[in-house]
């Protein structure tokens, strides 16, 4: 049964996608496969036209097309060299350009530290990291990190190298999320909100 | 057609509790309906007993026994008289007890300041946070507000009044959410998390 195999690994590869849950990406693969010439055919195409145009940044690691490397955000001369952003992955910055606020440079470390799945500090970019602080130009590096426990042990972890070196290190302020209800959120939300008041006016 | 009044307006109650929708509120009904001797009758004793037993705390606004008014939070001699928490409601009051990081007083100000739903100054309780506060023993005043348009209103209002009468005023971080991934955050939130952003070690 061949084609079934085929099945399951398209679904197999489907459910390493973000949010497709084993379950789903059966059900796309089975769709996918009733309909050869319609979204098949054109998830193909685009799925080829991405993987043959668009390549990682070698600076931020963010997407770039694949005759710009460095990409825009590492070349735009109106951003600030000083503050370098690290993020875990390029989704992060797509994100943290939407909301408009940061103007500094960006470094994705493709991951975070979580012994539990056997990722080490080695499958990061913790090295490329330290050779860009250690051009001389940074003078703060914000933690733009996840707020799981992984993402905490990464954080601490870089602080420590980057004090070191006597980088100031910075981290997105804990608390509650825009549009919540304090009724509603978990306790330790609450208490980091708590812990990190701030005077009014 | 009676029994169906009764129905709509069973179904009308229902919808006014906070996460309940037309049709939800709908379906409760139906299934309370035909089941008279049931669900049906162990809520409406419930609700009775509420009703009968129950009450909100003169001074905080809390929810306490009928025969225990100020409610043990404003009795307990363990906590800090000065530092006093402004919330939204009763249920905010009981979201951060669960956080267990605050151990001060609380004030419910029943509501917000909301003029789109026609709702003013008059409708909470800043008098009587006033006249605490004019008690002279808190040197805090934390506003544990959401985070909506109408509770930003609410709170620069009340900070406004609190600072002409020297008191300081804090108010809940705003950032991440516990367990929140970039790649996932609104731009609101991760553009408040950036500005709060805090050093590390």
């Amino acid at each position: 049964m061949s084609s079934l195999d085929a099945l399951n690994r398209l679904a197999a590869s489907l459910a390493k996608l973000p949010g497709v849950g084993r379950k789903s990406a059966e059900r796309m693969a089975i769709a996918l496969a009733r309909d050869p010439t319609g979204v098949l055919a054109a998830l193909t195409r685009a799925l080829q036209e991405v993987g043959d145009t668009i390549r990682s940044c070698g600076r931020c690691g963010y997407m770039t097309p694949h005759d710009q490397d460095p990409c825009r955000l590492c070349t735009d001369s109106q951003r600030d060299d000083s503050v370098l952003c690290v993020v875990e992955d390029p989704s992060a910055i797509a994100a943290l350009e939407r909301a408009g606020e940061f103007r500094g440079r960006y470094h994705a470390l493709m991951g975070k530290i979580s012994p539990m799945n056997g990722e080490g500090v080695d499958g990061i970019r913790v090295q490329d990291l330290l050779e860009r602080v250690g051009e001389g130009e940074v003078t703060e590096v914000i933690l733009a990190l996840d707020t799981d426990v992984e993402s905490d042990a990464t954080a601490s972890f870089l602080a420590e190298l980057l004090n070191e070196r006597g980088v100031p290190v910075t981290r997105l302020a804990f608390g509650l999320p825009a549009g919540s209800g304090i009724g509603y959120s978990d306790p330790v939300t609450l208490a980091r909100a708590l812990k990190g008041r701030q005077q009014v006016i």
